[in-house]
């Protein structure tokens, strides 16, 4: 169940990916490559910092295989892409909640601190969008808009606080992604975000 | 042989890079770091995603001295660069083939899946060049033009097939690296490229 | 004291990195990123590369706290930088000797060759900044103005003549401290710099 989360999440993030690449006029294999690292990015640059290599998609290939998946679905409907908008959105909230969760577990379970695991968790969901803006030479949109790693931080201090409580794994897995998928829908749907500071 | 063959890419690297630096006014500091960052990014990208550390530039210095040569070599003749540019190509094709060989290797020699062993091998032959272009600030080339990975992923393919036939290693090397620089040849003067998709 | 040394620079890189990410108009979120990245950035781009995981700043939350302490004193004084810019840039000096020593040192205790070590410290001072400028999406300010890196350069080969002299290793630090931060200033207050090629 969570696996097939994970898959979920993987195809919509690729999904996401390719959409920002093809609006950037790139050719088949940059929005494929685009798609790829948004996808797997996040969770890579964790590996890489906690030295788990070779880095997960390397030793599992229905990462890829759902990547391409997903980069074929995004080039069949990309001109439908209004009406898709609303079911990709949720496979991304998905996304978030699975990332987040799988990057908390990596960093407990190499015995790191609860902030750091945070840390690791808002990576795992996050850094995968920061790279496709980077590739794209955009200023990443988590920097200025949308409170989308504010939401994984928030996250993982519900994970931690439940754990202290002795809460059984299942529970603090499901209520963990439960509040970051809830606390998302609702910061769109409320337009929740972050004010710039007023640098002079 | 080979590691000739190596050396001589990494330059040809270097120099590409050096030269991409000089047109974006970088001093020469700059230009030292992207022509290095060109010549060893996506060997070294490679590395750290298996976990081959130190990586391996830092465990042989040939690479370090050939970069070093380059870089001077580029800063000489900048002036002179139109004449040159037919050898430059030469050799830089001479590196793509080569370093998508060695990114292959590297992948089977750890056990990896034939998928993964050709996305490292392209990965070592262009990943260099994103790197130069994300620090220069443009969207990477190989995405928009040009389909340079196109003929890795076709070589490591081409590999794969071959080495299935129980082809011999050297010749197996032989073919492959000539597979690829003949078709990138083939590619420039035909002008081959992928089209970029209409998005609406 | 090292200790010390090596948590104020963070602080300064941390802060000069959260006043960039500010003028940029980034959410708070967004320049705390920054700041982290710029103050932590070189440090486990080294790691990383030598493969001395999980990185430095997992293992040792004191610097995660003087991060954030630095963030907060960025946005409490973002009004009066000018005032404060002096003290700023005297942390910054004192990070960049006491990065690039670290830098040196680690690479001596796995075995690297000289010019290596001189690259890993460069890389530890300097990196941070270029993650920086790339997440702002600028060409790293180090490729272009400020002689910066070539002060890191500098102080490392100054590092390993003295050490070939059988130099004790407290003074040895002392000295090669001494040196990259007395260049630095005077090299701010004489405006040296690196001339960018004529190219064409």
């Amino acid at each position: 169940m969570f696996h097939l989360l994970d898959l979920i999440g993987t195809m919509a993030f690729a999904m996401s990916g390719a959409l920002t690449a093809m609006h950037k006029k790139l050719d088949p294999f940059g929005v494929f490559i685009i798609a790829f690292v948004t996808a797997v990015g996040g969770g890579t640059l964790r590996d890489v910092l906690i030295g788990r290599t070779p880095v997960g998609w390397m030793k599992d290939l229905q990462y890829v295989y759902v990547i391409t998946f997903g980069f074929f679905l995004a080039i069949l409907f990309r001109k439908k892409f209004d009406r898709l908008r609303t079911s990709l959105f949720l496979f991304d909230t998905i996304g978030l909640g699975v990332f987040t969760l799988i990057g908390l577990e990596k960093g407990i379970s190499i015995g790191l601190h609860p902030i750091i695991c945070i840390a690791l968790g808002t990576m795992t969901a996050c850094f995968g969008g920061v790279i496709r803006d980077i590739l794209c030479t955009e200023i990443p949109t988590i920097f200025r808009r949308e409170i989308y790693a504010t939401i994984c931080i928030l996250g993982g201090a519900v994970f931690f606080i439940l754990k202290k409580m002795n809460l059984e794994d299942d529970l603090l897995y499901l209520i963990t992604s439960l509040v970051i998928i809830i606390v998302r829908l609702m910061a769109v749907k409320y337009k929740w975000y972050l004010k710039a500071f007023d640098h002079k």
